[in-house]
């Protein structure tokens, strides 16, 4: 797959949204450096012509589109600048119908949609509320047990499962993180609580498409290449273990 | 333009979601009776199938398509469901790629999705909670003007504004009952507060284009199809001066 205009990616590693549009970019065959630009953003030190020039509401993902072609750090006035994930996933998806990001038949397209939009009201939510440490650890379990039920029986999350679709984008970055806090107990819950939700995750008969699900993703070469877990752990952890710190000391 | 499936919208004339939906099927040309079935849902009596059979989170918009022609009282279990009025604002544009309600270029298709997701998040908070009472009345008019800064000059909203798109669909049914909820002073907010909101929009020189686009908007067609003015304020006279009734008894 090649592009038509230069493309520059301004993202983070941390960041899941971010990661949404940088595995939609890999599952289209384009290769960073070669195909487009990709533009790590440190969001504790963001460099002062992002707000400006790329992005009003200063987050990351962006993408300049189209315009001369151009360092990440000196953005053309004659790019065109789109943000949030979800407008970017759709973006890729008509850079090139030719993929399977979104299938082509109207129902499919509609129920991957509204997959996404099940995981945004439903996943999303309760997984915030464990990881910080304001909601139960059931809360979680019960979210994930019902993206599961809108899953296809095997293989990726629509239709027959043959494809790989926006719809995996838009949770894997997700599941990722979560794997990284649970297994190594990182977040603002008791001690404990995280582990036990990822025993429940990798052990509970009702929570197998699920890991059978996230085996394939992590076997996946888009995921292996867009995902660094080391770095996400060592955030994770300078994040959570000053937390647990500061509670402990008072 | 004609549809290669039967469809039922289920649709209820109070919600400003399911009329996204009655705008983007008359925009494309398609005559309710003739070319689908429109199901109008009493929200305060619903159906007892509609459930269980057409939407799991029981709400209206939902759209049941494909599968034998049958009345809306008697969907058939070979259709397909759909609900989200954003999932079906874009499932009416991929029936009818030929209209305009997605332009074909990948940037402005990601434009309309992205005005819709600022609107999602700018206007309908602020409006909700002035209606309500629960927020100022510069809140409101403030989210109107930043929603007239991402508006094309003049026409639609998208582009070179010639065309009607998603976006238009999304945003028309919120201003129509907040025009109704603030010329006739229906709210939650103190006596006056309504009408003066009104008077800033219709006055101010800051709402030039939105004034514009709002005259535009009630000469369309599509629009003065689907829109029932005197049933709105009915409701929301019904709705309102209850409340206003029982907080003077206190
Ligand atoms: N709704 C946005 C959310 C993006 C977002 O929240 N990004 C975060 C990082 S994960 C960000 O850039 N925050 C601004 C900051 O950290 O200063 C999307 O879907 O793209
Ligand atoms: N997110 C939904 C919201 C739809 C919605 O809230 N519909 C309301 C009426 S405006 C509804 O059906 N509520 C259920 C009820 O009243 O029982 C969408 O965009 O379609």
């Amino acid at each position: 797959m090649a592009l038509a205009e230069p493309l520059v990616l301004y993202t983070a590693k941390i960041c899941p949204y971010a990661h949404r549009v940088e595995l939609a970019l890999a599952e289209s065959g384009l290769k960073k450096d070669k195909d487009f630009t990709r533009y790590e953003i440190d969001l504790k030190n963001k460099p002062e012509w992002y707000q400006p020039k790329i992005n009003p509401a200063s987050k990351v993902p962006a993408i300049a589109y189209g315009g001369p072609k151009v360092p990440g750090d000196q953005p053309s006035p004659s790019s065109t600048k789109i943000a949030e994930s979800l407008v970017l996933l759709e973006f890729v998806a008509d850079l090139f119908p030719n993929t399977s990001l979104l299938p082509s038949s109207p129902v499919l397209r509609a129920k991957t949609r509204f997959f996404i939009d099940a995981f945004s009201t439903k996943f999303t939510p309760a997984s915030f509320a464990f990881i910080s440490g304001k909601g139960p650890r059931d809360g979680l379990l019960n979210a994930i047990e019902k993206i599961q039920d809108l899953m296809a029986p095997s293989g990726f999350v629509i239709g027959d499962g043959k494809e790989f679709t926006t719809a995996d984008a838009a949770i894997i970055p997700f599941f990722a993180r979560m794997e990284v806090g649970l297994k190594n107990d990182l977040g603002g819950f008791e001690e404990g609580e995280g582990k036990k939700a990822w025993e429940a995750l990798m052990t509970e008969g009702r929570f197998a498409r699920w890991r059978k699900y996230w085996a394939d993703v992590k076997a996946r070469e888009s995921f292996k290449n867009t995902f660094d877990e080391e770095y996400i752990e060592q955030s994770q952890r300078s994040r959570w273990s000053k937390a647990r710190e500061e509670a402990a000391a008072k």
